[in-house]
């Protein structure tokens, strides 16, 4: 190991698994519990009242009704991983016979060769690996390789995960730098990732040199993508000639789009459709920790600093329009037509989990908890049956209505949908979900480490020790978080937790003792050394005032406009608690709006309620503009005071369609 | 004639015709010079290499290069048109040749029944009226007609007149309640308002009595696309089953589209496509006082109020959306993707203009003005050569290219283009201007009526006295307007002068005089009745202060914002004036901006210079967002003042691609 590589992961962190945690009750738990007992279940009858399940028979013939999709794999690969992370904590008899019988008609499609693609063999058999840029198809194989590990994990059923090495070995005779292979990559990352975590399962080298592969040869000159349409096998469109751009659909498509403009190690800003560019760059960070590769760690904290700096919504939304689902340009963020697609927020997760494991700073989690309370579990209603795809962070329904609503199975809707035709959100919704546990909490050898609050339980290895953590607490409601620290035996080491960056008061108590933690700040978590002992005690209260939040200057969309939150979650209004025209209302904040919990809304919520003006419509009725060479001071006598309720941005939509707004105007 | 129809046109205005007017400099002088020496040129080139003029000798074949599309006879026909009314105030033996010519080939081109039209003729034979919906048959016929009616007047040439006659007789033979006649209507109307001028030009009532038949067969249940569309002649798609839509390009459309939902005195509210809009309610209105129809004159009063109280921009725009070009929801008036075509803005002004004689009602000249001076010749570049189709009122040509650039030949662009794809915007621009003395003034028995002001000279007919009128000024930078009133006898009769809406300080002096017109105001109007005698001035002073307009609470696109108007003219900041990110900069108004004439820039313009404030960047680096419990104190603090320079909103776009803002934000 080279001084350089020594900076990667140096304090050797891992997370604690899943099957090492469990949500005991709070937040969490009620999500998981939906999750598992409406989402993963209708799921389930989507998959299979769609034709997707059946589809793996192989039986589908030209012309025939539900003709497969080249994502179909991925959603059914989805949904097994989300029911194997929710098996992993809560076994459930009958969803696991569901899932044996999806991983059943799977490993009976299984080609001799090992390939396994629903649509390259059914539907288009004679364009197998020939249209890698729009194909989907190591998409698809990353997705069931996912789902193979979190199923062996779960349940020690080697079936899928035997499958998926079968057909990985397949794929990496056919990829590769060598003669009569191809040395090609997939236009939607998702494999490099999966590869991974097959190569962590099951330790062969060889996925991770795949991985290497695919990671490296992403935009290599001349573009894979430029010979493959030149190839007249391929039968696909040719590319423009300019060499930056392709075709698909007959839309020009940029080669950013695909994150493979510039080999990954040159990149340096946060580039096309936002949920490739995550899963990509989670991908490169979990391949540089492995191979101590500093050039592409750094490409991935460069990648990062532009992302959450440019590039991000309040909400950990990412990818700015429809159009393409891509990032656009640095500071444009706008609310009512931000895609910010659901996928894209999970995406922000897997990543900064990584990083934050990697670099051991805890900003990373900051950036996690800011998409996981607000862009991610936006996607899914609070009864679990209903998903948005994109999460705006403006809705005007009739503007909605005019502007968008001729596009049938459009992903840009003003109300959460069943299902969706491209039906990647909400199962990837379930997977996260069921698999909060895994992102709490995170050990070194001599550290337990709590990356995220939430009533919960965990077992972490410190050394040869087995520390138990137990936190009870209401967070995210509640400012304080009492952890209990139980060891086998007293031993000396160290209970980091992170200090969230959005708060700028944090009081810890041990076994009722104040703690002056101001020395023991490290990389965003105060690292709490001692002789720990059975029945120890940490209390520790992060406040949670009501905040305003204003955005950098150049965000134009947020002009002179301010968003309301406290602690992790941002708020917004709704029509249904402030009637129409919210762009209307300007808060008052002489005084900062009251935060007040309340038990029965939303599933339990803190609301926030303050004072604001509206314009009177006095003087208004025949007249659409009104001029004055003192309008100005005229306008502020003509608005009236009314009172605001808002509540957190993930809950908006659950009480019928109406207006929504996060960015607030102010008197 | 009923006592309820006397209230139609009672005062019996009539316009005074084009050939009766000269614009003698100013403001207009210069535009129409421009509009003579460089559109119409620049136009005829590409109805020429675009193959427009050519496809006239019905020699285009299937395959060919440059196959005629549905909606090039009327481009032909209104550069012809604008081409007449150059002609009738600025003779040009070489222009009046490539007029000749056009005319010859299209009437070369007439079938011996009658029937002229390129596509229908040699692209799409068999479907002859079997598309009224779409096809824009007659459409193109109305046109046509226009363009004859035009050069008739023009050049006192018969030939495109006798041609188009024998065509509206063909069509008047195949149009009708008769036995086999078809009960349609054009889905774009058009023809309406020109039968009218036909009939009027010709005296033929059956021309009248056709567009009768049109118009009121519009919206009748069953609804004829229905019908057209379940005759399987006509090869159409099946209309949706709800009869409220319909399908065109495998797109939904609603059959308020075509103004085509009600019977058009049931219609209380300005829907669809803006342009079909304007251009029906301009021929209801004419049918209206011809026929002397109260309930269709009171129809064409409802509409209009509702239009300008409800779906107007500040500009005079109308149609908020490109998807569809229409009309959406009240108060709906998105700035940035303000569609606000043109030929829509245009069409206002022809339906203002018929308002205004019938009702004898100032109001309606003010929206006339605001249109003309604003979202209509916003549509065409300082030098004449490039036009735009879409008139945002807000530009930043980043996210104008990440939105909408993939969209080849689209209407929607951050730039004025040479040519459209759909060419309908540029040769309207050439017709409204060189058409502009028809609108300046208007007559009646005993009155002189003086519409709009610009330097000009008119001769109108009094009762039995012809009265010249010469106006002097250089409005509209400047405040006073001298009129010379001439009569060929000293005579009683009455000179009115309308009092725009937005002035309200006007001053009257008759011969160095000062006159208290408070007792003289009658509709807009301030009308002076004396002895008029040779030598006789006038000198009205119509006060321009700078001022802030506000638009109607509910217009949530404007919300906190004003925007800056002097006289008729409504003003933008450009990036190329005050750098970029123009959201940001706050007015600050307790002085107002000074105006000042700038003679070099932008063909002389009037600007305005202000002070305003612009957030600072100090403390921003790095961060998107920020948070604090005191932010808005502190956030006022971090504001820098500058001055910002502000341009006539028409001026915008002529000095490189960037920013543009309409509505401010203020201090």
């Amino acid at each position: 190991m080279t001084k350089q590589a020594e900076r990667i992961n140096i304090r050797k962190i891992t997370p604690v698994p899943l099957q090492k945690v469990t949500i005991d009750g709070g937040f969490w738990r009620k999500r998981q519990d939906t999750n598992r007992q409406m989402t993963l279940q209708i799921q389930h009858e989507q998959i299979s009242s769609t034709g997707r399940l059946h589809a793996w028979k192989l039986d589908w013939k030209q012309g025939a009704p539900n003709q497969p999709h080249r994502f179909w794999d991925s959603d059914i690969a989805k949904w097994i991983e989300a029911a194997a992370y929710s098996l992993s904590t809560h076994p459930d008899a009958a969803l696991e016979r569901q899932v044996d019988e999806a991983v059943d008609l799977i490993a009976a499609a299984q080609q001799p060769d090992g390939y396994l693609n629903i649509y390259f063999t059914i539907v288009e058999p004679d364009k197998r690996w020939r249209d890698l840029k729009d194909g989907h198809e190591l998409y698809c194989a990353g997705h069931l390789i996912e789902a193979a590990v979190a199923y062996f994990e779960a349940t020690g059923k080697r079936l899928m995960l035997d499958v998926m090495c079968k057909y990985t070995d397949y794929i990496d005779s056919i990829f590769g730098p060598g003669e009569g292979q191809i040395r090609g990559y997939d236009g939607h990352p998702e494999i490099e990732l999966a590869l991974i975590k097959l190569y962590r399962a099951t330790g062969e080298q060889r996925y991770l040199k795949l991985c290497e592969f695919f990671v490296n040869e992403r935009g290599q000159q001349p573009y894979f993508y430029d010979l493959e349409a030149a190839n007249s096998a391929t039968k696909l469109a040719a590319p423009s000639n300019d060499g930056k751009q392709t075709i698909r659909n007959g839309y020009i498509l940029p080669y950013d789009y695909y994150q493979a403009h510039l080999p990954v190690r040159e990149q340096t800003t946060v580039e096309g459709h936002a949920v490739r560019a995550v899963y990509l760059y989670s991908g490169m960070t979990d391949l540089a920790v492995e191979t101590k590769d500093v050039a592409l760690q750094e490409a991935c904290e460069r990648l990062w600093k532009h992302m959450v700096e440019k590039r991000m919504y309040i909400t950990g939304g990412i990818g700015s329009t429809d159009r393409e689902e891509r990032f656009t340009y640095d500071y444009d963020l706008p609310n009512e037509t931000a895609y910010a697609e659901t996928c894209a927020s999970i995406g922000l997760i897997f990543w900064a989990h990584r990083m934050a494991l990697h670099t051991g700073e805890g900003h990373y989690i900051d950036e996690l908890e800011r998409s996981l309370y607000n862009g991610t579990i936006s996607g899914v209603s609070e009864d679990g049956s209903r998903f948005f795809y994109a999460n705006h962070l403006e809705m005007m329904p009739a503007a909605h209505h005019f502007n968008t609503l001729k596009f049938n199975g459009s992903a840009v809707v003003s109300e959460r949908q069943e299902w969706f035709g491209c039906a990647c959100c909400p199962p990837n919704i379930a997977r996260i979900t069921a698999s909060l546990g895994a992102y709490m909490y995170a050990q070194s050898e001599g550290e337990a480490i709590v990356l995220l609050y939430g009533d919960s339980s965990a077992s972490l290895n410190i050394g040869s020790q087995l520390v138990r953590l137990k936190q009870t607490t209401s967070y995210p409601w509640d400012e304080t978080v009492t952890i209990a620290v139980t060891p086998e035996t007293a031993a000396d080491f160290m209970v980091s937790m992170r200090i969230p960056g959005w708060c700028r008061d944090a009081q810890v108590k041990i076994n009722g003792q104040s703690i002056d933690i101001s020395s023991l700040m490290d990389k965003g978590y105060v690292r709490l050394a001692r002789s720990w002992q059975q029945g120890d005690v940490i209390e520790l209260t992060l406040a949670m005032p009501v905040e305003i939040a204003e955005s950098h200057p150049e965000v134009r969309a947020n002009a002179g406009r301010i968003a309301l939150q406290r602690g992790p979650i941002v708020y917004c209004l709704e029509e249904v608690d402030n009637s129409t025209n919210l762009r209307d209302i300007a808060l008052v904040l002489n005084e900062m709006p009251q935060a007040r919990f309340e038990a029965t809304l939303l599933g339990g919520i803190t609301i926030l309620e303050g004072s604001a003006t509206r314009t009177s419509l006095q003087g208004w009725s025949g007249n659409l503009y009104r001029r004055s060479d003192t309008v100005p001071a005229k306008a502020k006598q003509n608005r009236n005071p009314v009172s605001f309720r808002a509540v957190p941005f993930y809950a908006w939509g659950n009480r019928g369609e109406g207006e929504m707004l996060v960015w607030l105007a102010k008197e």
